[in-house]
């Protein structure tokens, strides 16, 4: 089996304006086969990590250094939101510098009654202009369809995260009847509700690299549907059982995104030629796995 | 059964500033005593049902005409994110606004993993200033501590909420083993954990108006926690068995939240004045439930 791209030319152009009219997945198809890459990296920006410099400035660096190299960008709205209105100036600021052929996914994990989902998605849509969003089933269906009824923007709904706590619920075991049948881990109904909504094709699941087994059982469970996985580098997660256990029958429908380990590969001045470094090892590496088969 | 303060003087008198370095629990209940109040206000100005005007002008109008008649305000922060920087500035001055005796909850549903978690409790303790958040469970144990590591903040964790969404994924029956035993809905697991969790005596439960069985069943399960109950009023909810379902033994710990009722009692330009009929409307329906006991 041979990923349909492995032979494709690597190329520093950043992508034209005209990839814009293009829905989420088609946007973020395009990226991944203009640039070879299955990584998206995460614009997390932490003051605590960066060489003392403003928030802008540092994604600037770091989208210029990336973007022939990745098929999204991330940035995670804690980040931004904790330097309050400065950081979302420099949020607004970051999404205007990403090249207009490479998808932002807006990491905001929402979720509400359905007016204020509706909100939401206008925040995050009209307002901010994310291509893409993640968000929180736990409220179900009412407070996800505000978001998918945008059918050009992606919507990756939270299934098994990579961090410890995922277990306390994601794992409970919910079975049909009290007696107990057809018992299932939680985040395995998430994924099959998610399928079920699916009706316009932009829905797609957040699954952590950190747990490659419920990754394989989400994977034959939407053998088709968009994967987010997180955890890979600092979070400890494997690339290769990540890519194995994710792609699709195509090779396909599957972002692999990284945060720290790209952004943070030195923590001196020199941040954004170690960062295209890192993210140049990572889009090989996944590759190679992919040439592999 | 009589409450404790239904003989209580009303007091227009805003709360004084010697009240800011109590705890959430304490500095709500204080003002729950002063103002002889179970209401909070949600302060969602929407554009589409205000009057013409400012988002702050608005909640300034509001804040005026009912900071005497509530426990709390709760601005969901859906509405601000919702007129990008410029509905955040809004919602900064909003909470300048708010006299300093009265707690004001950060209705904002977060919830990541545990650095990104540590990010959102900053930006919405440290930078805007809130005395307590909303947080979402379905990340686990250490998307939540974070929060909860705030001990003089108060940290209301999603159970059942108000939505019909809410019993796609929280009514799941969770059992213990494959056989079924101990069957129970997710949302009663999560009560359970958010007791568990209570270290620091800052955790509360967000459990919809609209669902009574479920509200009377988690005041059972922790029947000391804290309660905020949206739901009342547009969502259809009962004030009476809201009232008899969420109050602990001593008439306490519930806190009854009410937006559209309130804020869009009248569209036009008397909306203030409509909004503090409607606000001692309900406060004194409350009071009245309570003294009947």
């Amino acid at each position: 089996m041979t990923p349909p791209n492995a032979t494709a030319i690597i190329t520093s152009a950043t992508l034209g304006h005209e990839a814009t009219d293009m829905n989420f997945k088609d946007k973020q198809l395009a990226a991944s086969r203009k640039n070879r890459s299955l990584l998206c990296v995460g614009l997390d920006p932490d003051p605590e990590l960066m060489p003392g410099i403003d928030i802008f400035q540092f994604n600037r660096e770091i989208i210029d250094a990336t973007s022939d190299l990745v098929c999204a960008y991330k940035p995670n709205l804690a980040f931004y939101e904790a330097s309050g209105i400065e950081g979302l100036r420099a949020m607004e600021k970051t999404l205007a510098h990403v090249p207009s052929g490479i998808p932002v996914i807006g990491d905001a994990k929402r979720g509400d009654i359905a007016s204020t989902s509706k909100a939401y998605a206008r925040a995050l849509f009209d307002v901010f202009g994310f291509d893409a969003v993640t968000v929180n089933p736990y409220l179900g269906h009412d407070s996800v369809s505000p978001f998918t009824d945008y059918g050009d923007k992606g919507v990756f709904i939270l299934c098994k995260t990579s961090n410890a706590g995922a277990s306390d619920f994601q794992e409970a075991l919910v079975c049909e009847s009290e007696g107990g049948k057809g018992a299932r881990p939680l985040f395995e109904s998430v994924a099959l509700k998610a399928n079920m909504w699916n009706t316009q094709g932009n829905i797609g699941l957040v699954v952590g690299a950190t747990y490659p087994e419920q990754l394989r059982k989400v994977r034959q469970l939407c053998p088709e549907i968009q994967l987010l996985v997180p955890g890979i580098g600092a979070q400890g997660g494997d690339l290769a059982s990540t890519i194995r256990n994710g792609v699709d029958a195509h090779w396909q429908n599957l972002i692999i995104t990284c945060s720290r380990q790209v952004l943070y590969a030195s923590r001196e001045r020199d941040f954004a030629t170690a960062a295209r470094r890192e993210a140049l090892k990572i889009r090989e590496q996944i590759n190679e796995y992919l040439a592999a088969g």
